[in-house]
């Protein structure tokens, strides 16, 4: 039996999901393994399961704003909050399963290339001039990509995956499933890479 | 100037802050700090701050307990979720600021002797028999420490503790304060570990 994929569920809006976003396929790689990439609504689980975003605490958010960015500095990657956040982030998660429908192998780039449009430069994700921007720049028609976020087809799919990751026992976001383990959170990574070298512990 | 100790804010019912009291002391003196041990509770920080524990809201409660015990076999730390979980704290973390306020280099010991009762042994905490038998256990003479713990005073000092918590922006355990630096979760061991070889990042 090949090992089964990563199961990695992320919002656009969520900065560990971005952070988990720059490291997931490299870690995936060397230890034999690929990353199923699916895009949810946070707020759809958060619902399900009867909780808040953190930086809806005040006294949590303040932390949070700061750990966000420390915690992209200690991995690496590039990181600024931008000052509209969150975001809703429903038209660029249509998009993405459109793309992974498709059998398109460029869904996780596009996850990968808004992720970044968002956090590292600040596109608003939300914003549907902005997006279309970020379309085209993908070469994706932009009046397209506008149609496929519209039609009632790729709502319905993305409410779908919001519901399968309800049913997995997902609560937030960057959350893992590897061998129908869960991990939560970007800072699960080193138990995830044991887990990928030794196997359950 | 001699590099500041670290404050290290715990609750004895909570399983992070368990696995953290087993690494906290010699992290720090590999980097020549000291630590701070601040007993409190969780309950009056979470009030504070709006929150509520994890293991209220029932998804993330389910995940919680596999998390707790599986981050704790990840740190090497022998820990079995009680079944009486979680319990309330208060006449333990009386007696460890008793220790404390006296000057005793033994208040950590017992926060760490009281920490791996409940959390390998299954000592229950909030009995006031078990806890007068672990004091008995402890060298304490356990009518001494039921005295204690029943006394206003040192009621009004945990209270005190808890205020200067939530001052501090504590609003979970464990919770860490590093050159005034804050750190939340067992989970950030390695940001404190970077942050202790090589200073901000």
């Amino acid at each position: 039996m090949n090992p089964s994929s990563i199961d990695f569920y992320f919002d656009f809006s969520s900065p560990y999901s971005y952070i988990a976003s720059e490291w997931v396929e490299a870690l995936a790689a060397r230890h034999g393994r690929t990353v199923s990439w699916k895009a949810i609504l946070l707020g759809a689980t958060f619902q399900a399961a009867g909780l808040k975003s953190p930086v809806e605490y005040p006294i949590k958010r303040e932390y949070s704003l700061h750990d966000f960015e420390r915690s992209a500095r200690f991995a690496g990657v590039p990181l600024k909050i931008p000052d509209k956040f969150p975001i809703a982030t429903q038209n660029v998660a249509r998009i993405f399963w459109w793309l992974h429908d498709k059998r398109d192998t460029t869904a996780s780039h596009w996850a990968r290339h808004a992720l970044r449009a968002y956090f590292a430069r600040g596109v608003d994700l939300s914003d549907v001039g902005q997006l279309k921007q970020l379309a085209a720049e993908f070469g994706l028609d932009p009046d397209v990509a506008e149609r496929i976020w519209s039609e009632p087809a790729w709502k319905a799919r993305l409410k779908a995956a919001n519901d399968s990751a309800i049913a997995a026992g997902v609560f937030g976001a960057p959350f893992f499933v590897i061998d129908g383990e869960p991990f939560w959170g970007n800072d699960r990574r080193a138990q995830i890479e044991r887990w990928l070298e030794k196997g359950p512990f």
